[in-house]
């Protein structure tokens, strides 16, 4: 068989982990060849391809990134997109696809699996915020980079007796807000899930510092105060007298410094938590679902997604990874509150 | 309520994690108070407490071991050991007890819970041999620690063309290897689950050389050759004069050194597998456990072991956490191996 | 003798170990006592100690931050400041001051000196821009964060065929870009003092997409373009239309995105580079220089600073090391520049 | 002008940075050519080479170990070793050598200076043992990767109430464990410069566990005890039956045992000290090396050695940098040990 294989979406430590076992167990187990697709769905779209073989994934099981490249291209939103890729799956003798990305590039997978063409797709998305699997690989290794800051961050709000706000990704979803937290052990957690009310930061924030202690709040970049209208008053002068916006972490450490006369400061880990090289529970899972997804090629189970479930990577229809966002249950929420202040 | 905790058996991170949050939750949401016992099991057999409240958790859930200490002592192997904990629990008003240990402690936990002590036991093992739980706490910061060993010594293998071979801990399962070996990208994976055929292992390694690069091996400290005979060109004299084993590690290195001529070094990880601050998903790991265990303790569910499966925290019955050793099974060393080589 | 201890200005990893080798050297080898002032100059004006002793400084060598807090609190701007510092230092019966800052808090302590107060300074500025010193503490474990961050972040603009701008900490001196630049590799690296020309940073960034690879730029926050009426152009409009200012890394990101047509994305490490663990290198300096701080308090050896020249830890007039600015000199910027592009 | 550039020794991190280096600005700023020499001295002997030019050296800065690959080749120890080597350079057209290598590669260099060939060595020895130059690279690395080791450490010594004892690199120099052990606040450093007195040693042992606290000995493989006799107890058989030593950790912690009763384990950190990812200091280092070393070729400045002195990088004759070993002075081990205990 001839096999293309993409990555699109945001990049992600462990792309190439699962590159890497499609590649080495499809030559090496089902005597497969390989075509790399450049940047996303752009590759097939406009027939980018790049050698993939067993000497093109030699060491790249500890790097970050993709070696195929990346893009948000979506060939439904294109002309004659399906038919292009169609064809240049043709002529390039294309037997099947694994296509490894988010909710956009698998719902694309999704739409040309109904449209007769052969994809198997691997979940990733940084925010584990995808249905059907327990885990995306990528998450692991932002979770940890996020926790490293703030354990760098406790020292400095305790000798300064300030606030510090951690703003981590997760623009829908709260997941890495929520591991990091409680793995950094904040003394507040803001989710996207659950609009927050200002009051209570306030106040958790005061009762940290009656200990003695200073606090850190770690806070989804999607995260959103209760009461919308609170927003208005997120406007502030810039040095030279304009008004602007500032993002959640920002606005949060301005509100802070007004309502308790402490300092406060925002830190944005942004791009940081997405980059380089990825954690072992990252590696080792993003080798399995490699090694699954091409066990399925061959196996024609096509149209599917490998998912973990417990410690089992299993197979499910591709379009039930798309349905919903798995955003974190109100329980989980729950349960890290009573860590708080 | 006035609960007592301990921790038993080899230190593992995250245990400070599960300490600070049952303590954290059972003060602040259960008001309840806590004693710690020094030093696993010895510290209610001989009465030997210190102090446990909000102010002895502050800060402990980055840093690795126990703020209780740990130790080995069994009391069913001492003379009227239940009778004296029994004595002690009773002259110190406690009410149940929180064990966090491996198979031996949580042994020990079992046993007295059916001699009416109440008991919650919370499974730790860096071994991650635990049954009825899919992870413990203090695998997944040992498996980073490895891979990050590994990640090292591949340059050094590459540079100098050596063997180079890393012994991790597992003496009955071989989880750690398995995860480390496939993290870092080795080329053979030994583990004690399956006798290894050094036949096999010495033809991946020549296999290995012929492409131009270096192979790393991962063994577990206790893999063993399937022909048994081969043992006794292991034994060698210590300081004192007797018969000792120097370890597998070493061993395979002069066996693979005397067959392929190549150079090959091997190194012993030890105990640098087991300290020092948790990953993000142990600390995330302990503290649900931690949360959980105190929640149980409150409704009076005794006799059971917290336990991970799936992304959820469940109840199992301490006797069946106990019952046998998890070994990773055949599929799984299976799906490892064609990565081999 | 009685000995106070204080540490002034920004937080820096290092500050714990300069005070525990100040105490375990001054116990253990002089017999001296201490008192520990809190929160920088603060402390010694209103009197604010706290117990300092060999207990005290335990475990205190691999964390970040200060023990005793800090401030910028500046006595010669208070009404009577020196005199409520001399009241206080004499009512207590404070000998000596160890005084342990940047530039500020030195400044502070050369005063001080000339009023006849017994003051050591110990140097500490995570820019490294202090004079009479070849390094600072703290400025290792800086650049460290830093290079990971950059580490980082060359996967993820290569994926994406993106320009990723890491903006780093250095008001007045470049030298946290520089050697974190050098570290990274990154390919245009931009300090304070010498202004940029932004259509040489935008020739640099499109040579490099020319060879098919993402540039990866670092910039100290006080970095200015050669051109100072562009910084007009620096104002953009907000979610809402409104103008703001965005620090000199957004700036740059809107600059070249604009010139160059290609994503530009900048990331502001802020405060995670001055918390948390110090590196081997600035532990061992802080330690020397707190062993070398208290020899010079029991030799009576006052009004210096310790620093170091060489491999040596020496002692300098205090006033010299605060009289100008250490900036990257002309030659060491041209050294790494033949690396850009 | 062509240049030859190899590495010879054990592997370092930070070779790679000055192969980089030098290549970059040889190329970019001079217009040179170059040519890889494979194995060090082996490579030249042999005429075996590779390419070496700006698309080789891409990416490799972070990255341990050596592209040319090394080895201890001596050809001065082989017949016709230099005739051959003249031979090689001549056929290939080779202008000047760049040598990067410690003591054995850059006597080398300094014989083949001395016969009419072009060198410029580059120091390199993890032990930091190179006379002329105030540090190496690659020592820093190994320093961070040891002190890391002793940060886990500490917490499973307390929290089983056993000595820990970390062996690590230094034959004949006590730099490392010097490093390291200040660093990781051992509580007893041994280095070979030293014998130490066991008596002492397990007077500290047991000083320390008298303040509750369990102790972490730092030694070099090279420390010796004071009392050569007591090392005849330190013989073992290996596994060919021949007498061998088992290291001075595992000797230590035997003795320890045996005198205070006291569980005591070793770790040797052996090959994870050498290999892999170049912390900044190293990489700064190393680069700046490379462009001096590149600068000195284009000038022919033969016959020279690029050395850091203070923070300037200078040029010292080869001879002077193998006339002696540079090991701790008196006075550096006296410092440290008023921290013992």
């Amino acid at each position: 068989m001839r096999i293309g294989v993409l990555t699109g979406g945001g990049d992600c430590p462990g792309l190439n982990a699962v590159i890497r076992a499609v590649v080495r167990k499809g030559v090496g187990t089902y005597g497969h060849e390989f075509v790399g697709f450049k940047d996303g769905w752009k590759g097939p779209l406009e027939g980018l391809t790049k050698p993939l073989g067993v000497e093109q994934v030699r060491g790249i099981l500890p790097r970050g990134g993709t070696i195929l490249g990346s893009s948000r291209t979506n060939p439904f939103k294109i002309d004659n997109g399906v038919e292009r890729i169609k064809e240049n799956l043709a002529n390039l003798g294309i037997d099947a696809l694994v296509a490894i990305g988010g909710e956009d590039t698998l719902g694309v997978a999704t739409k040309l699996d109904s449209l007769g063409v052969n994809v198997i797709g691997v979940p990733k998305t940084i925010d584990n915020d995808l249905n059907a699997t327990d885990f995306t690989f990528g998450f692991d290794t932002a979770v940890n980079i996020a926790m490293e800051a703030i354990d760098r961050l406790h020292t400095t709000a305790e000798s300064h007796h300030r606030v510090l706000i951690v703003e981590v990704m997760g623009r829908h979803a709260g997941w890495i807000a929520l591991h990091a937290g409680l793995a950094g052990g904040a003394n507040v957690i803001l989710i996207p899930e659950k609009p927050f009310d200002l009051e209570k930061v306030v106040d958790h924030v005061e009762s940290r510092f009656r200990t003695n202690y200073s606090p850190i709040l770690v806070v989804s970049e999607g995260a959103v105060p209760a009461d919308g209208d609170m927003m208005t008053s997120h406007n502030e002068l810039d040095a030279f007298g304009h008004v602007r916006l500032g993002g959640i972490g920002t606005w949060l450490a301005e509100q802070i410094e007004k309502r308790t006369g402490k300092e406060a400061r925002a830190v944005v880990l942004g791009h940081t938590q997405r980059g380089g090289t990825p954690t072992a529970f990252d590696r080792v899972l993003a080798t399995r679902f490699g090694l699954n997804a091409i066990d399925a090629v061959h196996e024609g189970d096509f149209g599917k997604m490998v998912a973990l479930q417990g410690t089992d990577i299993v197979r499910v229809p591709l379009i039930e990874a798309t349905r919903e966002l798995k955003t974190v249950p109100v329980e989980r929420y729950a349960e890290s509150e009573v860590l708080f202040g």
